[in-house]
């Protein structure tokens, strides 16, 4: 099966469906190409904040109504160390907030929305290859139940994850990374957040955060060493390790059923270039950031509002847009990778090395100055409710 | 020969110079002891920024005459990266400046003053030793000019510095450290500035950064690796490398004889208390940063600042602000060794390990949000003029 297109979109996360609607804005047509099944994409449990511009974006896509009721708007975070807990009101500072929205129920929406649209996406497909990205017609391949299939597109956009086939089809292509000595074991338990605000916490023991994904849903995170095996967490050494980091006087962590618990290792990542040719990436496809600050969803969704007002640009006869994203994502992308590295410094423990104790304690000395300083949770608050697009 | 008085002062640097003016204004008896001559304390070339907050206590102090006079006082500084010159006006963003004016001006000011006022103070003591100062009479004893002396005082005040003898008169001290992969190429050249304000410059190839002393004398610094050979930087290799690393289009920089170099290894480093029985630290005593964002002599100031009220608190019946001293001396030091490390951080390359690239291209990230950001600004400016002392 030939297939003719002016957009060809692999991958069909949060990036590919949400550039889809961009485009639909536009009157572009385009096609996905999905590696896993419908079901995979709206089962994966991800990052659940959502910066300003990413709700602002997403309700001016008619994606809105679902997040407006089930989404919890926060006003702010709690910063805690030093067994005190200090609220970091983003709102009163700087009039902006962040909203409690899991990835999974956004890709719910945006996979609701295609299905409405009657979007051709093709999901399960097998041997996914680009060609001729260096060309004027690029080309996607792939297998879907049995058949053969080329799509040949104008434009080739990657949104298809840390291991997706889009980034090593750019030859010779430069990457930065850093790796971090700690990763992060997560729990989805049943019970009611015991925090109206996530609560951000260094401890001397490592970082600990209380985060939700609704009312009945909490989400807790312990700072694990990178080669931790889950099978050493047991429920009750869960909790022993939330309640002794997390806890503070006067205040009660409540325990629920663990209903899912992982380990994810942290790295950061940026791609030298988010363009080659005809070949475009966008979100994980192209950078990574630690979970620390919330920025791997956010940042996707940045690149592609940038991207589909780029391509819609070109459409209309403007090739500057389009020849200027992979410049302009990758500006804001390397301030959120500070951004996501400030406050994963500030707020793990790193217990290699002979200044491990001198760390711990420049780190309380920030922190402390980040709790007195309006300035300093200004800076914090523009950078976790989110940095303007470079459009 | 044996002396009574109330305060033993080791150290005739800045700070315990300063220590002396502050107790002058209370009434309070002191003498000091220096190992050193008064010409080699007043011949030292060594910080040259003053915070307002410094400013503000010497000229209440009477010290203020020729600081106003020849001190140069600057609204801002340059932060310059991938080859753009940024001016941040801390006087716009938050109404608060820094004044350029060498350490060993403020040292012949407070020399001179003490003189006038007839204090006791005992140059080229030898084999200075404390003892006792955990009982009520602690005592420092040395010989001066042949003579054996001992100081029996109610108490004493280390302000003798990193290699002093008064932090090791703590029993089983803590301290905390960090070194630094790199060191500062420092010169003096006799050519008016080609700055009207302080450049901090990071290039590829490392730090630069071009201060002053006066319109007549400009002081400019190199990253280098800390056991770089000063022998194998002849003149024009360094001219060769600060023209290199501080040029934009446009600007010249002017040479001129240099009549001053040396290579200052960096380090952080601070002692777990700053008190012990009837001892007090204060400055590089108890405490080293790194030199980005000039805070060592400002840091020593605000000690004495805090100190000299606390003690004089004490004469008058309140031991509170004596017993908090050091908590709230540390409390502040903290958060300057948190923005000395963050200056440095980003202004130095650290090439060794796997993401040196990926770290160079995250601190052209920070600097950009930091120029771009109103919010990052007034922090940077606030820290860089000044913390408020913990009074």
């Amino acid at each position: 099966m030939s297939i003719r297109t002016r957009i060809a979109i692999v991958g069909a996360g949060p990036a590919g469906l949400l550039l889809g609607r961009i485009l639909d804005t536009h009157g572009i047509d385009y096609v996905i190409v999905e590696r896993k099944s419908l079901e995979y994409t709206l089962g994966r449990i991800r990052a659940g904040i959502l910066e300003q511009g990413s709700v602002e974006l997403l309700e001016r896509l008619g994606l809105g109504e679902r997040l407006r009721r089930e989404g919890l708007e926060h006003r702010g975070i709690y910063l805690q160390f030093a067994g005190e807990r200090h609220h970091i009101d983003f709102e009163k500072l700087i009039g902006r907030t962040v909203t409690v929205y899991g990835q999974q129920e956004v890709v719910k929406d945006l996979s609701r929305a295609h299905q409405a649209a009657g979007t051709a996406i093709y999901y399960e497909a097998e041997d996914v290859a680009l060609d001729g990205i260096e060309s004027e017609r690029p080309r996607v391949t792939f297998r879907c139940r049995g058949e053969d299939v080329l799509i040949e597109a104008d434009y080739v956009v990657g949104t298809d994850g840390f291991h997706g086939v889009c980034r090593p089809s750019i030859p010779d292509l430069e990457v930065y990374d850093r790796e971090y000595p700690f990763a992060w074991l997560g729990v989805l338990a049943s019970v009611r957040p015991s925090t109206d605000e996530l609560i951000y916490a260094l401890h001397a023991d490592g970082f600990a955060m209380h985060s939700m994904r609704s009312m009945e849903v909490s989400r807790l995170y312990l700072q694990v060493p990178p080669d931790e095996n889950i099978d050493d967490w047991p429920d009750d050494r869960i909790w022993e390790a939330l309640h002794r980091r997390l806890g503070v006087p006067g205040w009660t962590l409540d325990e629920g059923e663990i209903t899912d618990k992982s380990i994810t290792p942290m790295r950061s990542f940026v791609a030298s270039t988010m363009q080659h040719g005809r070949l475009f990436l966008a979100g994980d496809a192209a950078h990574i950031v630690p979970p620390t600050g919330a920025k791997g969803l956010n940042s996707a969704i940045a690149d592609v509002a940038m991207l589909g007002e780029a391509i819609a640009a070109g459409y209309r006869g403007n090739p500057e847009p389009m020849s200027s994203y992979s410049r302009r994502a990758l500006s804001r992308q390397w301030k959120t990778q500070y951004f996501s590295r400030w406050m994963t410094a500030m707020l793990h423990r790193d217990d290699r090395g002979d200044s491990s104790e001198y760390d711990y304690l420049a780190q309380l000395g920030q922190l402390r100055y980040v709790v007195e300083s309006e300035f300093a949770q200004c800076s914090l608050a523009e950078q976790y409710t989110g940095l303007p697009y470079g459009l």
